[in-house]
């Protein structure tokens, strides 16, 4: 196949190297847009979700991937960042220990300057209201909010063109994701949705996101290639 | 003097080692905030910068001081991260090239982190929209959208307790300031306005925020204590 990619509008796509912003780079090709991977190295306490990222964004099709880091994980106040907090084992119906303060607004807005310089007409984000309901950064109110933020802090907003904040997956199940991502031909076996894996990327089988994770696939009637 | 300082507000206030941002520190201490000073490693090309922020973070009152290295400059697009782009030393109408992509709504979602981690009521910036009209991310209105947007993102806006996005000088003259800051005894000679100083801090006389800074304490008929 021969294409100009030159001729395709850009667009910067966070990476985490979890499910759901896999399939969400799967997304943002499938649209026709070249994409440029970005992930953000905060201080998560495991590593390993950072290869998982360069793996996602490699085989996606991703025309570049950049970590950036930034060190919000020192401000404390989340499991996923603090080794003194514990990763809970069962769900809670109050905003988790696992939400990392303004994380989404921090990342959306690192991808808000690449998107400037690269002159990016969207940005995709692997938000769920779904199975996060306690994340505030996770509903589409905020993300809309976002977006009118975005439009009047950025050259190309005040210019008239708006760098669209896009979040396909918003209003899906795990399973409904699940199944869009392997209908786009996404390899889930080198994602990692574990808040709590050892630093080779075993899964603990116990955290929210792991039991979210199994119930997908069980929900979609597919094995999960991680586990296999 | 006593004082019982766990009876103060928090709130975190973005300081650059600029005049700007020093003014507003001392605005925050002057309203009875207990201050948390931020500053952002971004990559900038003068260093020297973040000891002045160190400087007038000590100076003014603020019970710590953080930087959060961000690595935003190697996306390029600013005169002020880019080594290869020149700061030019004449006004222009358009969107200077010393615009950093989306510099103040990483800044203040990195600030927003934070603030949610210390429970703070307040985030204080020095965005101005008198001598730096060419900036989309300094105007009233785009200040505004990032309240709202705060609102919806964190912890606390979800629970009713808004993070007020504080932008005290937005509408002052650069003069106005310094005679603001005067009176609340910001010593200027620790600030550094200029885009292109030597490492050791010299200014270059001649670059748009040398000019500006210059104007402004002829118009408040002060000296700058920077110059002597």
């Amino acid at each position: 196949m021969s294409s100009n990619t030159f001729s395709k509008p850009n667009s910067v796509v966070l990476v985490s190297g979890g499910l759901d912003s896999a399939t969400v780079l799967a997304i943002a090709k499938s649209q026709g847009y070249q994409c440029y991977a970005l992930s953000m190295d905060y201080g998560q306490r495991h590593r390993v979700e950072l290869q998982r990222a360069q793996l996602v964004a490699e085989a996606n099709g991703a025309v570049e991937h950049r970590i950036v880091r930034i060190d919000i994980g020192n401000f404390g106040g989340s499991a996923l960042t603090d080794n003194a907090l514990d990763v809970p084992t069962e769900a809670s119906d109050d905003i988790p220990i696992t939400y990392v303060p303004a994380r989404n607004t921090v990342f959306l807005s690192v991808a808000l300057g690449w998107a400037e310089v690269l002159n990016a007409s969207a940005i995709f984000i692997g938000a769920n209201a779904v199975d996060y309901s306690g994340y505030p950064d996770c509903r589409p109110e905020y993300i809309e909010s976002f977006q009118t933020m975005a439009n009047l802090a950025t050259k190309q907003g005040v210019q008239g063109n708006t760098i669209e904040i896009k979040a396909p997956i918003i209003d899906l199940t795990k399973s409904d994701i699940i199944k869009l991502g392997l209908s786009l031909g996404v390899d889930y076996g080198q994602t990692l949705s574990c808040y709590n894996p050892s630093e080779q990327g075993q899964v603990c089988h116990v955290c929210d996101s792991c039991r979210i994770r199994a119930a997908g696939f069980a929900e979609a009637d597919a094995e999960d290639p991680a586990l296999v």
